[in-house]
């Protein structure tokens, strides 16, 4: 049998990576296949020709359109990343009739309804395994391995900068800023952080679980996303102390009213597995109705984890290259035709626990306002901590766990606990998952 | 498009959680494979009928070859166990030109090659993804969510009902007999416990995943086997005081030599996830060149544990039914026709670090004997802890970690160090995997 002929859009760090496994791989994977994959086109406006050996063998155009259009293709394989032109190209390599593989998040999660819809009219597919966590094959178990159950949740740490940080700032005491500006030099931060460390890019990937785990449209607008930046090392202190880490978690959850798709710092017990995912690693988390919890960690970026996801697709892609298209394992795990319309929950009608720190007066009375407003509100307190002010010093630090309650009655109390002459600033909340059942 | 038509071989733990499971989650399944699977048929000899709900709605044989030789069924699900008569259904079933989905891995490690060489013949599939650590969809992952990298090695805690037992011991500091009696009171272990706690049923899980990450056949007589029965209280805290955990791991592994497939106690470092995976759960680690290292994680064992990936293999089969035999996933994840020839390596040839514990005379000289014949064996020491004998004892405990050593050098020193006059019965020798490059 002829071997696929591959497409391949960008070659930076991605794109190079993918070059070299599929070069390096070559008979392993074609043993695997049943037939060779080629990368047989590339384009890229300027690559480092040191870094992908052998790309002197094959044609390089700098127009990705020149690409998409050449009726030799049978495959594109985009990662260029963002919007536009990825799109374009996209949607252009449908129109032509040609497959695609992606690992765009920001591209799959706003204008994956699109993209799908074209690609379900043309009779082609467009596989995304690389687009969340990497090279673990996540989207694969969702949408097959776990094809058997109703899905309840999905907790996962999937920025590996944003867990680097917050790994740095426990193991060594370290403030934010401090370890943000060395992730940085590492390379492991992009200059711009915000999508890291504001939680955008696991807003991407969480809008894509969502949609796989539920069978709902991607709906990214509608995610709420809460960074890292101001948790302090003292947040993390407390919550090491309370037996529990503090990890950047994305959740989305099926309740009755709605589906939770939310990104934000969380505390979950020490205890568990995920909580002991540290540094750059991703790992993610799914409750589901009949295997129960089941985990998956890995490398969620670089080079060559996310070029094994992007090659596993092409090989997936080859394999039913002659088969039905209605036979093939749909876009978002559930038929286009069998899409729900649960709606999104929002932010308010989510319910947690909660981790709250406050400065509060060292005087009488204080801690009994604070706890009748909770009370008050239908908030349970769990746990208190209440640090010894230094000598001279005024303000006592209280740091109060409490048991789940909706975020809007949090809110509330929250606003009533600043409006308080005896609290000094604002209050620290901090959410806590428990992921389990005891 | 007509409902999927399932014959169910028993209606035990496992056929009543696979009936059960396709029945609440129905339409949930059908979203996600575009066409419902119904069992409309089941064999077995006796069942709780209250333990499956809606059983009366359809046709019960006794007679497991009736259902296998029904012309209306288009796939067999077998879930009776053992070797016969699984064996001939499951090639019955493949002559009459069925599809397969077993959570037999007995079967599979044993007559795999013959199965899977007469499904191949015949144009069906033969689906065995609950064979491997229960729902945890590892095969699905090494199958196709790796199929870009070479994979280098496969480490796992695959029985739980070992891992329950040395989770056990080390928590509560109690000893393997007592724990595995409870073991088997609470259910988790069988009356005859050899399977889970001699390592067989991890040696039969092992070697498909060792046929499944190297693409050599099925050699299930080739596995190193050695259980954990051995294991005492006090191994289990001198590991823990050197910073180790002793899990009971399934090994495979590539050398240039051929390939490890070892089942065995290894002490692995505390910091490392896999050996924080407590209980009845299993976890499987995936080293391979592209991605690095993966986790998967869940519960290996159970009734719904089980059928979710059952289902999901009924899923796959269903979504291809109408595609070319040579673009399915081939059973061993490589083309029938590219299976290598790699040998299985000899336990003697396979390398690893060693704990060792010695009883020894609490007399001058008996350490420098000890180091000496290590030393003369190339055998380097990596940590020596030395327990003061109690008052009135004149035998010392001694325990060593040495650094990684082929097992031939290691015996050959282990029964030098028995025959001294100062050592006392045999040594404990567990063997120690870092899992990890540092």
């Amino acid at each position: 049998m002829k071997p696929v002929k591959v497409g391949l859009l960008g070659l930076g760090t991605v794109g190079g990576g993918t070059f070299n496994v599929l070069r390096r791989n070559a008979e392993e994977i074609e043993r695997r296949a049943g037939r060779g994959i080629e990368i047989t086109y590339a384009a890229a406006r300027e690559y480092d020709s040191d870094t992908v050996p052998g790309i002197q063998n094959i044609r390089v155009s700098d127009d990705a359109f020149a690409v998409v259009d050449d009726p030799d293709i049978d495959i594109v394989v985009e990662l260029i990343g963002g919007y536009e032109p990825a799109r374009e190209l996209v949607l252009r390599a449908i129109a032509n009739g040609k497959h695609v593989v992606t690992a765009n998040k920001a591209l799959i999660a706003t204008h994956g309804n699109e993209i799908f819809a074209a690609a379900q009219k043309k009779g082609v597919m467009v596989a995304f395994e690389a687009a969340v966590a990497g090279g673990m094959p996540i989207i694969k178990a969702v949408r097959e391995g776990l094809a058997a159950n109703r899905i309840d949740w999905i907790a996962g740490i999937i920025n590996g900068t944003g867990n680097f940080i917050l790994t740095e700032m426990r193991d060594k005491g370290r403030d934010f800023a401090d370890v943000l500006a060395e992730a940085q030099a590492l390379g492991y931060a992009e200059a711009d952080p915000t999508f890291d460390v504001e939680g955008i890019d696991a807003a991407h990937k969480l809008c894509i679980l969502g949609s796989l785990a539920f069978g709902i449209p991607l709906q990214f607008d509608k995610v709420y996303t809460e960074g890292i930046s101001k948790i302090t090392r003292e947040d993390v202190t407390f919550a090491e102390q309370l037996g529990y880490r503090i990890k950047h978690l994305g959740v989305t959850r099926r309740t009755p009213a709605g589906v939770e798709l939310r990104v934000h710092p969380t505390l979950i017990p020490e205890k568990r597995l995920i909580a002991n995912v540290d540094g750059v690693m991703n790992a993610v988390l799914v409750q589901a109705d009949a295997v129960g919890p089941t985990l998956y960690y890995g490398a969620g970026a670089g080079a060559e984890p996310t070029a094994s996801a992007v090659v596993a697709d092409l090989v997936d892609v080859t394999r039913t290259l002659t088969a039905d298209p209605e036979n093939r394992v749909p876009h978002l795990a559930f038929q286009p035709d069998a899409l729900s319309d649960l709606p999104i929950l929002p932010m308010d009608d989510v319910e947690t626990a909660y981790y709250l720190r406050l400065c509060a007066a060292d005087r009488p009375g204080v801690m009994a306002d604070v706890a009748r407003i909770l009370g008050d509100g239908g908030i349970s307190i769990e746990a208190v901590i209440q640090k010894e002010p230094p000598e001279g010093e005024e303000k006592v630090a209280v740091i109060l766990l409490t048991r789940r309650v909706r975020e809007k009655q949090m809110n509330a109390a929250i606003s009533q606990i600043e409006a308080l002459d005896s609290i000094e600033g604002a209050v620290t909340r901090i959410r806590v998952e428990h992921l389990g059942s005891e």
